[in-house]
């Protein structure tokens, strides 16, 4: 008889398909699901393999446009920005996805939600308290903090081990030399050779971005618009082509990013748990965002005003990195910083070109900038003053 | 009868050697004190131009050194940054010059100090509000905001005939279509053409930086060392070549960063008085500091510790901006600061290219930063997380 | 011809007897305004005594209810507090009495409002920033700003000749040794004798409360009802009477609080201007009231809302201290701090004795207690910790 | 053979003293540890106690000096309360008892340290925090949280049944219905019939405070004076007596704070597991060191430097409510804090009469009041403005 059913994240990796597997020796009924947000997958083959493995139920779920509208715009209008440096791409994710985990597991009767993450990084925390929040009643199975599981796999060998003996397919290509995280915002590269805080990122590492050095020799000119802190067109000046959905603006964004090398970091960051971790992101679409919205908030946005909301900003950023997007004090805010926004409106023109965003102008209906008084103020004999 | 002695910020130009002219018209005794805080000057010239305007004492002090090690170096401890983009290189030079010119009102018995800043901007805050700080019986005389004087001179015409019946050598160069202010930290850019917020700045511009897209095609790649969050030494890795003293470190930064672009924005800000006003500014060594201090920072210091500092960062910053360096608060937030920095010692290697700064990696021996933990949790089966 | 029509912040005593007169043979109509925010006056006197001096028309109005329900309740929400002990009685008023004489000038289409207050003082700016706020065209006259105005009364003897003079009506009894300002939330206490910091305030300076040592000798036993954040019902446990609208709840609150000497305050206080100063209030209701919704609002709302709720508070109490209700950063702040208060109902039993405020148990509709979880914490067996 | 050495947090009370009994089952060599930080407590017989069972050695510490000065003198330069009403008394004894049983478990060579807190509670986590931050390498023994142990002694009459078997002197008085902890600063009281956070308190629960009904019908007056930011002396104005060593301060402020009933609250406050609790608090000396400290700071601070320490106050509270005296972040914000106070010096008038303090009067050598000034502002002509 079974245990229940369970809710598994699954990725179609090695991992999650071992676990997939380890469930169901468990005794539980297995429901795979597998979410579209905006990362390189053969969502096709996945859903195959978990269907040979076993699942009783396959989900694969696209998210990309809730992704970009309900997680990465509020994350835009709070000018969301951890230690200074990095703009959460991974973080955002989470909540998108455990929320459509939780409503799954609800609408299939699950007493049980189940994911591939270690017992001592961010994600797991984000992920648990995602579920707790929206499904209260939820039980967590976490198989790399349960010692039956850790203590069989303890290393990669005794999970190929299981998968050969298991009929799981294992990977023909061999690892990387780190780890990773790909989404629609970002890609993350951390683990393995780049541990080493002092060692330099290999050249080849970036996907998502160009190397600036190979990126072409001429800007890019964009005119973004936005309306209450959010974009709502972007158009290439020259080329005179534009987009207007969330999905497209933030795809398009991550295009013309790419194409020049735009926002690589390589930082060193503090996790939740108390530990300093270096990882390496690209960002191509967000770090533009994150320039041309500072931008515009900063020509609309009364003063005082801007300065409250920068300092709720900051407190969204750690409430995000730390996994408290669905927590009574992170809605809270994002409903503050939201009313913030209401006068947030206008264009920017902005240049991007080998790895960096240069503003260029912009223009509101909204502005309290006030031409006429600057130019009293600089009259030809004015010297000059910031 | 001399009504008493003013000492008068003198810049060699029109302004203030009209000033320096209307104030002995006035019956006053003028003492001129010219800064050299890095900005392109001609200061023999100056010197004979002031004296042969009748000019009592004429002073010309080199304050590039005081500069970096008392200002700048307090401000990158700080990551001070005004309105998340604007590295404050107008605002540091403010305090460092009125202190000087302070001084010498004091050894020169002077009641008076004198200054050409308009009645409506940033400067002539920062400038009195040190005065009266350091020399609290100090009587300040602001023509830009005298009824004799501004009524006077509405327009630069009047200046100019002013000049010529008074025998003042009038500029022989057409003024440039903006104002500008000019240091070792920065240079900006406003008014004129300049004023309306939507137009592009013209390519010319810029004097400390070289377009991005006429910067060199490979990078130049540097290793900075910290001690208590202030560089003292650079290296250019390729080279060999090193800096080691405040002055020396500075520009050469400013040299590597202006010869690839780095360090330019183009910024709707928020002014003291309540007003936007657009400015465009290049800061290249200032710019490359505040990233590789961030970085050395984060490395080093406590998560806690360093989300308190960055609270009172953004204090100082503001302070900064509103001229408040010789402030009780701002002289309590700088020892809070100058205390939080204790272990931020390290080396950080970056590498500049094309307007941007790339960190590569890091150490340090005061890092708590443990590689074995982080290890340890990214075991080969670990799943990726931030 | 006239010069136009003032609207004068007429309080009928003899400073602005004598503006009212002096505005007029400068040339002015005079409209006199008056509002009864719960302060002891002869309103009708006063009435007849500014048609008999010449004002055009004279407005006398009844402002308690909204000053209790739109200025008073948001601070209660904000647990408005300035410097940790100063309740803001005189700051809270000033945005509601300068609200109605605005509506009166853009009513009466007069260009001009007129106060009596000081070129020196809080409340000038109070004033003046929301006559600037709500109705931007105005013209201010502030007689004790002008120089034909502050020259010829230099001193108050310089008013009563002039009173006498154009049969303006004298105080008989003599001038207090202190000033004093009185509404329903408080009256305040300062300068004269009470300007020295050490001199004890002498005992029969209070109006409003009765000293604790005369006060009853056993307490009276209250329960409050709060509703998001706001009192809608006071209860007198005893003795069964309640009170269920804002001017009667505040007014009673007042009456219980004046009975058992509650909520007298002896402070220095930093003024905006930057100078200390010293006060003596008594704000008997507004003393019961913050401490019954700090009561229920712990016990309501979550901890990290309210943390961040704690932090806009203080900010909102500096604005309000300095005169900025009607600004944009302070409307954003009200706004933030209300929707925090979407669940703070419920009600808080307390008991009023001798100078002093004792909650004495809460319940509530919406509390995150959860009294079963504490119990099991608590098992017999439990040592303590707080 | 011995597993090792324990150093015990012992009370003398039935838990520990099972503790104690179990741990030497358990193979332990048992070191017993008793602070004295002002709680009524027979230390001999604890003494004979601990021996009588079987402890190696047995520790009886005066720590009281320290805690004055060390921990409470910090708290009262923080103006540390926690959530705006609770003082700390509890929290800030915690760091105080551990850092002295770390100190004794190095001198003796313990590898362990144990303690009788419970698993969900405030204490256990401010206990170990502080263990680990003083000596990494210990190893923690909380039987509460040790399923061996617990759930061998579900109820109390468990522990008494045990408490016979191994000859352990059981208490003859019957347990109060409610738990408390006293130290020099306070006494708590909760959980039992104090649960119900609607009930009120029984009118006997209080020992250090009066009742304010019962208090003298006179109050005492006295001046405490400041040096630093911390009471350096405390006079009785009418008696003529004076105390002043930290110890000596404290104690007769607590004498006479105790004799008017001052320092009793009543509330719910939110605990570091995030639970909702209910407290009664009785702090004497506390509350009138906190309202005498508050002036005399006003008093003499700049305002901006009061603001941000005002800030960095209520940090330090929260960090010490939840156990992270010993923390990276809380030594650099004591260090602020103490940097701040630097001018707080003078006297402060206060009268303590019904569970109230008032404050009366302050003088300071460092005032920044200025009394000329304030007089020149509060001309007999001038209105009244807070």
């Amino acid at each position: 008889m079974s245990k229940g059913t369970v809710v598994l994240a699954y990725s179609g990796g090695l991992d999650t398909s071992c676990i997939l597997v380890w469930l169901k020796e468990e005794g539980y009924d297995v429901i795979t699901f597998l979410a579209n947000i905006g990362q390189e997958e053969d969502f096709d083959a996945a859903k195959k393999k978990a269907e040979s493995l076993g699942a009783k139920k396959v989900f694969i779920e696209d998210l990309r446009a809730e992704f970009v509208e309900e997680f990465i715009w509020p994350s835009v209008q709070a000018s969301a920005i951890y230690e200074d440096r990095y703009l959460l791409g991974t973080s955002v994710a989470r909540p998108c996805i455990a929320r459509r985990q939780i409503q799954i597991a609800r609408q299939e009767g699950a007493q049980y939600v189940s994911h591939g993450a270690t017992g001592k990084g961010n994600d797991q925390i984000r992920f648990e308290l995602t579920c707790y929040a929206l499904y209260p009643e939820v039980k967590i199975i976490a198989p790399w903090r349960i010692p039956e599981f850790y203590n069989r796999f303890v290393g990669r060998k005794d999970l190929m081990e299981y998968a050969k003996k298991h009929g799981i397919p294992v990977p023909v290509t061999p690892k990387a030399p780190w780890s990773m995280d790909a989404n629609l915002m970002h890609i993350s590269y951390e683990s393995g050779i780049l541990e080493n805080p002092k060692s330099h990122a290999p050249a080849d590492l970036y996907l998502m971005t160009k190397s600036p050095e190979d990126a072409p020799n001429s800007p890019d000119v964009l005119e973004i618009e936005f309306k209450k802190g959010v974009p709502i067109k972007v158009t290439h000046i020259k080329e005179g082509k534009s987009k207007d959905t969330p999905l497209d603006i933030f795809s398009y964004l991550n295009e013309i990013g790419g194409r020049h090398g735009v926002g690589r970091i390589d930082i060193v960051e503090n996790r939740f748990i108390g530990m300093k971790s270096r990882g390496i992101y690209e960002t191509p679409g967000g770090t533009i965002l994150y320039h041309a919205h500072l931008d515009i908030e900063t020509f609309t946005l009364d003063r005082e005003v801007r300065r409250i909301k920068q300092g709720l900003g900051v407190k969204f950023a750690e409430m995000l990195y730390n996994g408290f997007w669905y927590s009574p004090e992170c809605e809270f805010v994002r409903h503050c910083i939201d009313k913030s926004q209401e006068s947030v409106d206008g264009k920017v023109q902005l240049s991007v070109f080998k790895g960096q965003v240069y503003i260029l102008g912009r223009e509101s209906p909204k502005s309290l900038y006030n031409e006429e008084l600057v130019r009293s103020l600089h009259s030809p004999l004015t010297p000059h003053q910031q």
